[in-house]
Formats: structure tokens, C-alpha cells, sequence
């Protein structure tokens, strides 16, 4: 029982919205300036305008998700009081057809109509823990955390600039473009393989294959990046 | 009835998975070839090198961003499938754990012992439907759909091709930089108000907020990036 536990612990930990957003942000931070710097690489032999490009890339990149990020918090948030409203009026007004939705979801598991009747009965005794009830098991929703909004977009715009970053030194300390895109080639690989392994710990139980398929994700980015900048540029 | 019948269908569409893809890829795709653009436009005055670098970012963000959204889907798959043998070895191995945890959940909706233990006997009959039953009242996951990772993939990519091509396009076709940075902050400005209110229809009841909300985003996320680029390349 001491394992079954602990797995539950870990179940939580790993869903949790700081490791998603931790996700979401180095996931493109690591692979889109790369990319970019990559593909100016191809056909553009001036560091200060890749560097420029990159420091830009990554500006709006940390801004435009972390905003996301924050926006969709409180639209899920706004979504659920107004769903909660919703529910609280019905159990109100209509509570006969709110108690044979929740009659319904009991039968689909095979409930008899005896035992569905003495549960439904049960739940509807205590109006707050009815709605609690149809949230959750109706609607599948959960009361959002005040502080998520905020806390989200700090996360992934601080992870996109950090993953963004790593592929831009390079490019910061080496004059010759060609140089500094094989060592950022090289320090980005590394990074996004050690992301995905990482990654790969927390949310399932294949690390290494998370990390291969991390780096493969971001190694595609940069070539496609690359390939499309010398059909345009070169 | 049937406006409450309707409304359950309109929840159920709002939050389905093709809707959160587009929103996820246009999002981005407005916003961020945008504010690279307007950015470079701030410290470069060539189009030609200011459009190759927007189709590498369009390229890189795409690819990124669509195999991130299949690689997500295969994992939350995984994982559904991990977790749902773990239950099924749970159910078969240490049932009492298990009626326990399943107890548990019902008498935290103020449920009584002798009600409790009646509806999980009737749960136990089953194995297969106490497993779906754990499955999504305790941990709140749902049966993936195999089509889901490549579906979701072509659209969060596709929406970001679309959305990126937008702000580009005047940096195509107009010669004098500040000329197309004017163009097309207007074009994108009124794409991002016309994609937030369309967003808004969906997924909350406030369209004209979320038109106002995701052209400031968008906005900002520029401006970020212009004020970068004229810091680093000016």
C-alpha cells in the first residue's frame, strides 16, 4: 500500500500546471530561436542581424506565450464560475432534470436503478456538494487557483527565454556565423535531449525515448527553418 | 429542456480538441512572425532579409509547434494506457485498496457509510466498468482517441502557417520597409481582434474582450520586440 501511494503522489506531481508550463516554454524556447538562428545561418552571413533576429524572436516568443499562458488561466477560470452559476441556478430551478443527469452518469456504470435512486437521493440533500458533484463528475471541471494567471505566464515566459537563450550565445560570442551555428547546433541538441529526458521522467516512464524524440523535434524545426531560409534568402 | 440540452452541446463543442488546436497555433501564429517582422523592421531596412527570417520562423514554428501538439497527444495516450493497466492490476490484485479509494470519493460528497458501501458493491460487480469507473473519478483521465495525435498536429501547424502568413505578406509584396511594417501592423492588428472575438464565441461569453485582449497581446508582444531588435541591432 506504501508504493500505491507514492504512485498517486507522483501522478499528481507530474500533472502538475508548473511542470506543464515549465514544458510549454522550453519546449519552444529551446527549439524556435534555434531554428531561426539556424535558418538565417543558411542564408544570411551576419551575426548582429541572427543576433538581433534571435534577441527579437525570443522578446516576442516570452511575451506572446506567457500572455497566452495568462489569458487561457482566466478564460478557464471565467469558464468555470460561469458553468458554477450555471449548475447552481439549475439545481435550483430545474433540479428534476439535474438529479436524472446525475442518475444518468451512475446508470452508465451499470448501477441499478434502486441503488442509482438512493444515491442521487443522498447527493441532492446538500445543494453545494450537488453542484461540487455535477462539476466535477458532469462537467469534469475544478475550482481554478486564484494565483494560477499570473504564476502561469511568469513560468513559461521565464522557460521560453531561458531555453531561447542557449541556442543564441553562440551567435553572441563567436564572429563567424558558420562556427557559432555548429556549436549551437551542438549545445542545443544537447540541451533538448537533456530537456526531454527530464521531461520524459516526470510524465512518462521512458525518458530516453522522450529525449530522442525531443531533440528529433527540434532537430526537423531548425533543418526545415534552414532549408525554407536558403529557398527564400539564398 | 431543450435550451438546457443545447447548452450541454455548446460545452461540449467549445471545449473540443480541433478548436483548442487552431486557437493554439493561430494564437502564436499571428503574434509571433508579427513582432519578429516589426522588430527587424526596427533595425534593418532590407524587406528581403526581414521576409527570410519571418518563412524560417513560420517553418521552425510550425514544425515545432505541430509535433510538440503529436507528441503531447501520443504521451497523454501513454500515459492513459499506463495508468489504466496499473488500475486493472489494482482492481485484481488489492481490490480492498481499491473499494477503499472508490469509498472515499463518495463519502467526500457527505454520503453515508451504509449508502457508500451499497453503490461500491454494485461498482465491484464489474471489473471492466470499476476499472472506467477509477479511471475517471479518481484520476480524471479519458480513453484517448488514435486519430487525435496526427489530427491535432496538421492543425496546430496548419493554424500557424495561416496566422503567420498575414503579417508577412505586405513584406512581400511592398519594397519600403516602414511602409509594410505600417501594413501590416494594421492587417494583423485587425486578424488578431477578428481571430479573439471569434475565440471569445467559443470558449466564453465576452467576444469583444477577447478580440480586445488578444490584439494587445499581439500588440504588445511587437512592440517587446521591435524595442529589442532597435536595442540589440540599432
Amino acid at each position: 500500500m506504501s508504493t500505491h501511494l507514492h504512485h498517486h503522489t507522483e501522478t499528481h506531481f507530474s500533472s502538475s500546471h508548473t511542470v506543464r508550463d515549465v514544458v510549454i516554454g522550453m519546449s519552444d524556447g529551446l527549439t524556435v530561436p534555434f531554428a531561426l538562428a539556424a535558418g538565417l545561418s543558411g542564408a544570411i552571413d551576419h551575426n548582429h542581424i541572427i543576433v538581433t533576429a534571435g534577441f527579437a524572436e525570443i522578446a516576442a516568443g516570452a511575451i506572446a506565450m506567457g500572455l497566452g499562458g495568462y489569458l487561457a488561466a482566466k478564460t478557464e477560470a471565467a469558464h468555470f464560475y460561469s458553468e458554477h452559476a450555471r449548475e447552481v441556478q439549475e439545481v435550483e430551478e430545474i433540479p428534476e432534470v439535474e438529479a436524472e443527469e446525475c442518475a444518468e452518469i451512475f446508470r452508465s456504470y451499470g448501477l441499478a436503478k434502486t441503488e442509482t435512486d438512493l444515491i442521487v437521493n443522498a447527493i441532492r440533500r446538500d445543494k453545494k456538494r450537488w453542484v461540487d458533484f455535477m462539476m466535477k463528475f458532469e462537467l469534469g471541471i475544478t475550482a481554478p487557483d486564484p494565483k494560477r494567471a499570473i504564476q502561469s505566464a511568469v513560468t513559461i515566459a521565464g522557460s521560453y527565454i531561458l531555453g531561447g537563450l542557449i541556442p543564441l550565445a553562440p551567435y553572441v560570442f563567436i564572429p563567424e556565423t558558420h562556427r557559432a551555428l555548429l556549436l549551437s547546433a551542438c549545445l542545443t541538441l544537447v540541451a533538448l535531449f537533456i530537456f526531454g529526458y527530464v521531461k520524459g521522467k516526470f510524465t512518462t516512464n521512458k525518458p530516453l525515448q522522450s529525449g530522442w524524440q525531443t531533440l528529433l523535434v527540434g532537430g526537423m524545426a531548425a533543418s526545415a527553418a534552414f532549408f525554407i531560409a536558403k529557398l527564400v534568402g539564398g
